[in-house]
């Protein structure tokens, strides 16, 4: 069945947005950034495959540059009568900066949330960063529907780990270190930590010698420094345990996060396409197909 | 007089925020930026010098980096209870594309101007480069002022050149030429385009002989990649002319465009600072300060 709308991004979301556009038989095309010598950039799209309802799908990596770009689509697809413009980010950025952490910050995701909300008519993303903020309703005002990546990561690792062990780096983690565990079909352990005194803080490795023959495996929904997975690999080379397999929903990787990751001991690394990456393996693509289809109009 | 008000900028423009603060007997602090290594980004604001009406002073000088933290700044500001937040832009970005010069492009100084209207109260600008829009009023929905910078640039030649000798480029920059020359009290020369076919394009160079102890100066709203400068250079090289001073109200330099215009034989390059530049010599505070004075809320 042809779906009678557009799927566009810009050139560097082309893998994922294509595959989407593919699956809801809808039609893609790219819209392209000209930049000029004065910094200043210009968007254009082809009217011809312009139809009423338009998926922008665009991750929102490194957000300051994309912004002004994406806003300029968003107008430009209106000047072109397009009536219904729904964004589709794999990956939403700003969600952590969800409160005032020292006096006088701004609160960036309820100021990027207006911004979104005032250009585009619904938003879904993947796994967004939700924590003081529970849900995207209480700062996106178009309706918005957040895409969990759980199953997809579970299918992964049941169908590319032999006998994985799931680990947890603390005892937060042990509610989605369960359900995830469940899911994949695997046995799990989480990590405690016994704090003595303000600074020293020891981590109790739980009996893990029946695990040996395991993969283990730790999961993050954003590997971002990599600093928390790479802190939890140092405590489990105190083990018998295998080198782990690193997984994230969204691999941002600053700096040389990645490689950091290899060089202290992962012995994969593998993402989600939320963010173009060659760690790619999870791809999210059936479950933003399934979302986009279940959207009301 | 002291304004009971703040001037508000990010910490690249300084130097012309805080002498215009000192000129207004306003407060005067720096919004700072942080930067996350994931490549977002969050304001802060000292809350404690924050009044009703805020002038947030900032070029739009390579707008795309800098746009969001510009609205989070706004953002951030209404949450620390400003009423009125002005946008003191000494260039104003995005003012070129202003039609769709080809199917499909997106008209980036409509959507432009939507933006800063949405966030801002009221508009001052110097020379925003008006073309097929003939005034501000036309996309930007918020009260705006824009200031000429002729008087400054007048005074500036009249102090610092002996005997100088405007040249305009072209027919079309008569009017401005012929308007500069007066304030400047100084002659003008025009250079005339004569088209022979399609390509063959020859300047014809009025009688300059009696002009030969005066310094040419060649003047532009904005010196962006500086080509237009450069090749009256190379029509005057054919005089016996000296060689000419070449002045910007707002000096871009898209890529090496300064080393070019001295190169290309340009005896002194000088800009206003609208954007700070080693070659800014022309101070637009004073006429900012007035129109701020002569702003109605």
């Amino acid at each position: 069945m042809q779906m009678d709308a557009t799927v566009i991004s810009f050139a560097d979301n082309n893998s994922i947005a294509s595959h989407i556009a593919n699956q809801l038989n809808a039609i893609y095309t790219i819209a392209k950034i000209h930049e000029f010598p004065d910094g200043e950039s210009c968007v254009r799209i082809d009217p011809s495959k312009i139809r009423d309802t338009v998926f922008v799908l665009n991750s929102l990596y490194h957000p300051d540059q994309l912004v002004l770009p994406l806003l300029f689509l968003a107008g430009t697809l209106r000047d072109y009568k397009a009536k219904k413009i729904v964004l589709i980010a794999p990956y939403l950025a700003y969600m952590r900066q969800d409160k005032r952490f020292n006096e006088g910050e701004g609160i960036s995701a309820r100021y990027f949330a207006r911004l979104i909300s005032e250009y585009f008519d619904g938003l879904v993303t993947v796994d967004p960063h939700l924590h003081r903020i529970k849900s995207l309703d209480e700062i996106y005002t178009i309706p918005s529907h957040a895409i969990h990546a759980a199953p997809v990561v579970a299918d992964w690792i049941y169908n590319n780990i032999k006998q994985p062990l799931l680990i947890g780096p603390d005892s937060e983690s042990e509610q989605w270190v369960k359900y995830l565990a469940q899911m994949a079909q695997s046995p799990y352990v989480v990590l405690e930590k016994i704090r003595h005194g303000d600074n020293k803080v020891e981590v109790s490795l739980p009996q893990v010698q029946k695990w040996l023959k395991h993969t283990p495996v730790l999961f993050d929904d954003i590997i971002s420094t990599g600093r928390t997975m790479i802190e939890t690999i140092k405590h489990l080379k105190q083990t018998d345990l295998a080198a782990p397999v690193c997984i994230g929903v969204h691999g941002i990787f600053s700096g040389n996060a990645y490689q950091e990751l290899v060089a202290a001991g992962a012995s994969k690394v593998v993402t989600a396409n939320t963010i173009e990456h060659h760690s790619n393996e999870i791809n999210i693509a059936i479950p933003i197909v399934q979302a986009i289809n279940q959207l009301k109009f």
